[in-house]
């Protein structure tokens, strides 16, 4: 899915977006609860229409935004007491609340209320988060009142593997429309990443959509598929796109870099987006180091259209019975950014707990 | 023609250039042999391939933008001295290489290396540009190579009647394929460009088309064409639109205001562009609140539009015969921003000189 935070994926129309073969598109209900407002939306006829989008919506319960974003949390058994990150404004957000929003934007696919928990947490920490997170996963399935929109709860745990499957299997005793791992992707090692996803996801039911949040790249895309994961949703793609960061099958490319200042080629030889299809890598570098805004728009339908196409060449390939043989030869040309690089560039200095690393 | 300073047309793709109906566009020489460099475009198949635009182009001498923004600069007789406004790096630029360079760029009209009068200037210093500019007119003409590309000479005379006159009379002479008339825009009161232009264009031949250089405003549009213009480029309808300043009948609505917060109507009732087509003004006031990428996009189709329908409506009721009555109807309803905020906005303390004001 991608990401639209505030009812726009970023730099893209509706139609941009439904070329680019995507069946679905993810907004935050914490971003549009502080702007425009839940209430905004809904006297506007609900997300779908504001956003003139007519495919399938999923909507964030704004767990995650309360926990990465907002300041001053105290997160309670009742809510989350937060100020806002735009302008400082107290507010307080119950999983009641979470899901009535959501029921008020109209998404088709919402989110289970939860508390986040990074793997950087201690076992105690994490394992009183993830109580909570079943506790608050139980009141949204009360109060959810629309039977047109699909609920889907959040495992949490951490790095914690007992923790992870203690939350899949509760969680799936409540029965939910499909089941999302979340807390993962947010800067620990890949290594654990695919642990805990291989193992939560090995234990959630085959018969409902497993969703891994906020993956990813194209490896990771590639690796959790492989584990199970029938869903993903990432800023990443369109965020590194609007920085020069532009995705090929060799790896990424720095396509502001001076080599390509006058690279008649497209960004991708073969690739079929517009971008590709109509523009030299020279221009894209040329529209880069001037900031036009064109610029932004056309790697962002680059970056999506390549993770798109991945995930449509993933299909193909389970269905033809051949998905290994796809994943071997996908990763042998791909070249990841270097795990060093990408951790540095995350925070620093944090120790990774769970039973994945040592402290 | 909408304005395509570095090779774009700010955020949008040439597709939404063509679908609002533009003819042709508009780059800069000076911009682009800055960046990405004359020799980069000419070695890549010329400024048409490079952007991807198919249809007619003309590029702007360097003259004006030499004159507006680069630094220290040093006019003689052989050229222009002046350090980039990018990096500070000095160049040197004569009639003949503006000319060149504008072959290289491959556009289909291209314009003569003007010296730029504002109507600031004294008539001293006026007179010894046009002069200038005369001697400069001869030379491009001299020095131009294609013969598929029009050459239009440009008309300066800053404040001063006779001297526009007087450029008029001496470029026609020279028989160019158009003519432009520069220095008029910049920030003088309207009274002041609607009497040049009126003078000035009665006396340039009828059977040539007639730029105006920098306008405009919806106004100043339909003013111009009053006068006898048939050609116009300006970075206004998509400047401000791009700041939230939308074109309406009525005149130009900020649909950043509150006012907008939650209107489920477009930005201009019966408006035929597609983000009027396709999305409230709520949600483009939504937009431009979280400075969303894809507002400038949507807020530049519309103005755009709303310039480009004028203009083909100003063209039938022309071939119909009643212009007057069709300028005299949009004047009623359009309020022009006002005057006094409009050039308290520009450089503010100057004084205008020529023979329309007061010094």
């Amino acid at each position: 899915m991608p990401v639209g935070t505030q009812a726009s994926v970023k730099a893209l129309t509706p139609e941009d977006v439904y070329s680019l073969g995507a069946g679905m598109v993810l907004a935050n209900t914490y971003h549009l609860y502080l702007r425009p407002g839940i209430d905004v939306i809904e006297k506007l006829g609900g997300l779908h229409r504001f956003m003139n989008w007519s495919g399938p919506i999923l909507t964030d319960s704004g767990g995650y935004q309360v926990f990465s974003l907002a300041h001053l949390r105290e997160v309670s058994d009742e809510g989350v007491r937060f100020r806002s990150h735009l302008d400082g404004s107290e507010h307080f957000i119950t999983p009641e609340m979470a899901t009535n929003f959501q029921g008020s934007l109209g998404a088709d696919i919402i989110m289970a209320f939860d508390e986040c928990s990074p793997c950087t947490d201690d076992r105690a920490a994490v394992e009183q988060a993830v109580e909570r997170t079943h506790r608050w996963a139980e009141r949204c399935m009360e109060s959810k009142k629309r039977s047109d929109q699909a609920l889907y709860g959040i495992v949490q745990g951490g790095g914690f593997t007992d923790l992870r499957l203690r939350s899949a299997e509760f969680l799936t005793s409540l029965g939910f429309d499909g089941y999302a791992i979340g807390g993962l992707s947010i800067g620990e090692p890949k290594a654990i990443t695919y642990s805990m996803v291989e193992q939560t996801a090995a234990s959630l039911p085959a018969d409902r959509p497993r969703y891994l949040m906020g993956v990813g790249s194209p490896e990771d895309l590639i690796e959790g598929v492989a584990r199970g994961i029938d869903l993903f949703d990432s800023a990443l793609p369109t965020r590194i796109a609007r920085n020069g960061g532009i995705f090929t099958k060799r790896g990424r490319i720095i396509v502001r870099n001076a080599d390509f200042r006058d690279c008649d080629g497209p960004l991708e030889e073969g690739c079929d987006c517009y971008t590709c299809r109509n523009f030299s890598a020279a221009y894209i570098n040329h529209l880069f180091r001037c900031k036009e805004l064109l610029v932004y728009r056309l790697a962002t339908i680059h970056n999506l259209r390549f993770v798109l196409r991945l995930m449509g060449e993933m299909r193909e390939s389970i269905a033809r019975g051949d998905f290994q043989s796809f994943r071997g030869s996908f990763l042998d040309a791909y070249r990841p950014t270097d795990e060093a690089v990408r951790l540095s560039q995350r925070e620093k200095g944090k120790r990774w707990r769970g039973d994945g690393t040592r402290v």
